[in-house]
């Protein structure tokens, strides 16, 4: 492994930044685009996976109905990227995440929990797509 | 629109970096040089936006004075940062913000509000310039 | 000083995320080559700094030995970072640090302090290496 192009790291970047807008501004359509149509993603240790493109987005979907007795505005805010590039063209990334929650007249938010993030990153043509995501609650 | 190129979204990135340090460490002129000669800046929903750099100037210089008696010192954290480019040329940016604000004798400091911060970028020569702002509260 | 090239500016980030990650993940010896031989790090003021890589090592090497009793996950996040090349090749960089602390079973983190970082960083070959930081916290 090799740590990635300037360029791509910073594309790499984008992507996030695009990826957490997406999620956090309900645009789930375009949030379960950001992963690839068999994505794996690990969100809780010890539970199954989810696992497809749709699969993230039927999750996605439950999750904002359950949270509409709460009003609560989530931030994702990821940080500290690190990406390396395999042998094979895939990238391995890692970076911190948490997650800024605000609600209707509290002007401090709430920010839990802290973890870390990590993905298996595939290029489909010019675009980057997870493939695979992990994640590691800091507190567990 | 379609994504800035990747060494464009690195100069961005460095833009929100200087802007950012220029305010919290009230170099205020230096500041108020990061928008353009008659930027539009929506800072609070349904006010008056401030309007021209001098007008930035002067209500930055405003605030400093009024925050005299109360020594804080205030970080602006701009995260996730997306940016697409116009046909025109133009940037339109969107990013996270939260502001960490520290008191002599506190080690922690105090986190509030998150904001989304959506700008209107254009290129001076080689110089990025903000010529419109606003700024969403997630609280609101 | 100039702001340093998009591509070199996209390397310090990613010098800075690899970092973070190599001391909060207690890779220690990685994070010692982090810095040159000869470094000097101020991280408390009117403290005599920490000296060379040897230094560095040994002293990470004691905190976490000091912290173990106390099992807490720091993450560094090192946001808003400036970087500036000097007519010598050595860059400057600033950047806003805070740490985000958890400890098992507490899903909040504990965040502090507010940090500024100061860096005069050198390039050995391709690889970026720090030469001296100074830090300087916000409630101080």
């Amino acid at each position: 492994m090799t740590p990635v192009p300037a360029d791509l790291y910073a594309e790499v970047l984008h992507f996030y930044a695009r990826q957490t807008h997406a999620l956090d501004n309900g645009r789930l359509q375009e949030y379960a685009r950001t992963f690839t149509e068999d994505v794996v993603f690990h969100h809780t240790p010890d539970a199954e996976p989810a696992r497809t493109r749709a699969g993230i987005l039927a999750a996605a979907t439950a999750q904002r109905e359950a949270n509409q007795a709460d009003p609560v505005q989530r931030r994702h805010h990821f940080t500290q990227v690190v990406a390396d590039l395999e042998s094979d063209g895939t990238i391995r990334t890692a970076c911190y995440a948490v997650v800024v929650r605000s609600r209707p007249g509290e002007k401090h938010p709430d920010i839990w929990p802290s973890c870390v993030v990590r993905d298996t990153v595939v290029l489909d043509g010019s675009t980057l797509l997870v493939a695979e995501r992990t994640i590691n609650y800091d507190y567990l």
